[in-house]
């Protein structure tokens, strides 16, 4: 069953990814919230606030623990958030004393924005590499085809001539641009979420801001104060996924504006139809244009998740839910098929 | 692994909803394709388009056949559509003479959309009957407490007091509405797709017509000529689609602010928080706020799905297959909690 | 000054239509708003709310009056909306005894909503002749080179041959949809808004119904309760803008690849560039691209506003000003470059 | 006449802002545009491309220079841009040989663009100012309240005690991110445009990289080969507008939330109502919402925009001037609006 082509049974061998999909599993989520109980609980054991026992337990029981999905599920109905249940479960599992001090502090909103930054992080690096590889095979293109000549074209009629290379560099270079901008956001951006309740720590004192300190270094995330209602940094990071679907957008409809003019362009692979024996089809090109338009669409979306009032919006953090795993999805099958593109040129422009 | 909050293996719980998601199944689109290639050969052994013995093989290969799904979703890869594939299975399954007889004169995207019309229809019942039952525990809300007092609010200010039954009925004319507008799509919006390769069903000669009429009829779908590269009847189901998450969202929202009020609502249920134990969060009614978003977000993509230009676009159809089940599936998810929160409603108003 | 492109000095040149300028200016705002009180006027005397000869006074001053418009900007800035500053001058205008049955019963957004309803039933009924008369100029090219062949076009390939008549009839087919819903539109869903404060029209008591009938007649607009917090019917009617510009997005994006594929159409006009004297450019076909999708985007927008909270949202309500006459301007520069476009077809297909 | 609620003659005393809005005036495309073909004289004299003469003359006519807007007007119908009309006005009115040297080498984007690069800059430098404003106030409210207590709500529900601090941060921390970020593009994103008919700069042969970065330096803008179909810089800078007004909208929201609840804030001003005397309506803060959502509306087409074909496309480019402006006024309302509420902040929290 499956609303998304993402993860779709067969519309998924066009649409989908299976590096990125994994993050996306409910399993690396349940490994992620995990990971940030058991660092959770390591550094509230390191600033005194849960005996070092108790930690040790709690990273152990972690570790090896599959929770009940089906109990899961009937929770979030009531719930709205698979966190207490998850949290019930685990501290069954962890027994004794130790139990009383899992999820000691945090809130259900600290687990799930957590594990979507330490997925988001994973995400953005595989883009960036993603990103370069392309940008690789195009600069051999510029090599071998770079002075061949192609007719410029403005307005949707030819202008005067250009090279190959002039038309390469105009997919090239935002390709760097939104290569670098991934590996900062991978350095700076993705933070640890950690508030409690109403986003005060009220629960550990002076000490807060030391836990989350250390919270941040064992996931590998970067240390900010809570963002419970603070929403920027998801929706810039969407506009990043954007900005490389739209640019991979761009790309995608010159190749097939070139497929269908014919003489400039040469590709290996190309669909089938199933009326039309003649046809070659680019449409891994075409479905790069959907997937920009479909990321702008959704951009939209994470915008107005900024609207989040109070100290936390059931309302305003669902629709990042129902909306940002998507431009991930959408973003993932754009670079593979990109990257499917540049390799099956087999030649542009004219000699 | 699911991008989808619609399906995913414990946010379903949510967000999801059984009977539609079993639309969207990979099987029940499997199963509406092969209905839609059965009643073809039907339908033309009916005016000699074919032999009506290669019409029986084929409807009886359609009934019994469970296509390799491994193999659809290895050709859509290169494809960019799954019925070259589907087809082809389906030929070596029939066997014999009547395998030349399979698809004919169609093209992957008559079985694609019809497929989709078949399960947009069963869809829009369900929401129609879903609609009514809502209104139906809304009537008597207002039976109960209709002349309870309220206070109007208007600009997040309170104005004059106003009765239960002045903002019930705000909730409730509009969902009659879309249930008429649902029941009249219902009858005459969903239509068969038939037109070949290029629209022109060239295979067909001068019995086209009748074909399609007889097609039509077998699917009990209605009978329009081919809308293949004209997508207004798919766009204005989506504007169905969200007009009512849209109506329920004013709903979900005057709900929450209720509840955050206090003393004009009393609601069982209510989710729980893994930090706060008092908390009982208007959880299904901030969630039909998400869902309106969401679908008025959604709403944009299958707009500019309509640019479709030449004969077939990969580029604006592909979009439509990125976002028309998810917004089914956002509507199922309101219709569902929109039913249980009118059924949780145990007082409104002040005496 | 201006951030619009539908009347910025120059580009309204190109993005403009006088027609439709003409109802979203603030004149044809006014002059709507009094058309509402004095009908209110004499709805109200009609059935013995208010004095005649007040309402003849009401209606008189009405007729003349020409408001301070520097004092109405200064009163939108507290008031978040103009009525309370027209109304009150309108009394002093009014004078007398009559003044005080101004506006009796009435709240800002009947006014505003009203005024809405009668500038947008002109422009529908505007929109639905325009759809006739380039219908009727490509009816008039189906005759002519109907029979002409031209490449069928899929996925961004040469597919088979159809005719040219193939290809106008999905240009053709969905503006026919579209008229005939905008004259259907035109007849029902154009309501009077008559709510009162909080919409319970509680000054008029058991009169209030036939007051609202009688208001409507006046306006020539449909009988409805009120709608203040139940925007489908404005939500719809984006709809049915964005399904226009849509389609005319369709039509233009096929015209502007037929002109790059250079020969199957001939068009005059054509658009100069500053660097290149041979450029004929298909500016008004990518325009009307450019349009649908402004149309889709803005659709979305719309669609929030239907999460209207309470009585009165000023938040939901205030949105729809930001877009809806903007998608009315889109779609009257959409119509009047489809109309420049075919009157400019000098020749379609091969002979 | 006026399509956009930000420059209309009532609504704009809500919705306008006069600082902004003469950026986007015609006289100030004009004088940016000719500022453009000044400093494109004396960057091609520089580099010895055109006669010193003939780029006195050019900057001396450009200085005294007010075009016809009229003809202007008739030619964007026709050309779908503004500038082979001016260009030929200019001409005439530089007169002589230096006359042929007006727009060397240059082509209507490269006017166009750069015109909007220079206003956004100065927008985008005006922005940050307003929020440090901002900021400044909201810190003295934490001086002055930040102790007091508030309840902390989640989820629509009353969840545990915060302070006032802990609110304001909320508000505060992204408009500094928002200042941070505005104030690096005003350093580094604002770059020319220069790239000639089809972006290859073909007449200026190699001297062209340094024209432009003298043209750059003339007009205080960054250097960067042309980005004609590169749309990411303009596309990033609408996400830059929406995230300024997507936290202005969650403090909107928060306000007018407290405003409802009633004990935990006091605010001067507030809008009146035709109908009900009493109210004191939170107009500003309502406001703040629909511009928040106005624009992550808009955002949405500024990223279709991003799918610019070919070496110039009439289609994405006409988008971005239907929508990028408007951006801009609702973000100078948001921020307007914003600085009156926090002024107008007698009281916060409860002692």
């Amino acid at each position: 069953m499956t609303y998304s082509a993402f993860d779709h049974p067969y519309l998924s061998g066009l649409l989908g990814d299976e590096a990125v999909a994994a993050e996306f599993s409910a399993s690396a989520d349940i490994h992620a919230m995990l990971a940030f109980e058991a660092a959770l609980a390591r550094a509230e054991a390191v600033h005194g606030i849960i005996p070092a026992k108790a930690a040790d337990r709690i990273t152990e029981a972690c570790r090896a623990f599959s929770p009940d999905v089906s109990a899961l599920r009937r929770s979030v109905a009531a719930d709205g958030v698979v966190v207490p249940e998850l949290v019930r479960q685990l501290r069954l599992i962890v027994g004794g004393e130790a139990a009383d001090y899992v999820h000691y502090g945090a809130t259900s909103q600290d687990v799930i924005d957590t594990s979507l930054m330490l997925r988001m992080k994973a995400v953005a690096e595989l883009f960036a590499v993603r990103l370069g590889n392309i940008v690789t095979v195009l600069e051999e293109c510029d090599n071998e085809w770079g002075e061949r000549g192609l007719m410029g074209r403005t307005r949707m009629q030819a202008a005067i001539p250009i090279t190959v290379s002039d038309r390469l560099r105009s997919w090239i270079e935002p390709l760097l641009d939104h290569k670098d901008r991934l590996e900062a956001m991978d350095r700076d951006l993705f933070a640890v979420q950690f508030g409690g309740a109403a986003g005060t720590l009220e629960k550990l004192g002076d000490r807060a801001d030391d836990v989350r300190a250390t919270l941040a270094e064992e996931l590998d995330l970067a240390d900010f104060p809570q963002w419970h209602s603070q929403r920027s940094e998801v929706a810039d990071f969407a506009n990043a996924l954007s900005l490389v679907t739209g640019s991979l957008g761009k790309f995608g409809q010159d190749i097939a504006l070139m497929a269908q003019q014919g003489d400039e362009i040469e590709l290996a692979g190309g669909g089938g139809s199933s009326a039309m024996p003649h046809k070659q089809n680019p449409v891994a090109a075409e479905v790069l244009v959907a997937l920009a338009r479909f990321n702008a669409t959704q951009l939209s979306g994470m915008h107005h998740a900024l609207i989040h009032e109070q100290e936390r919006s059931g309302a305003a953090w669902t629709l990042e839910w129902l909306i940002m795993p998507q431009m991930a999805g959408a973003t993932a099958a754009a670079l593979r098929l990109a990257g499917e593109i540049v390799g099956n040129i087999r030649r542009l422009g004219r000699a």
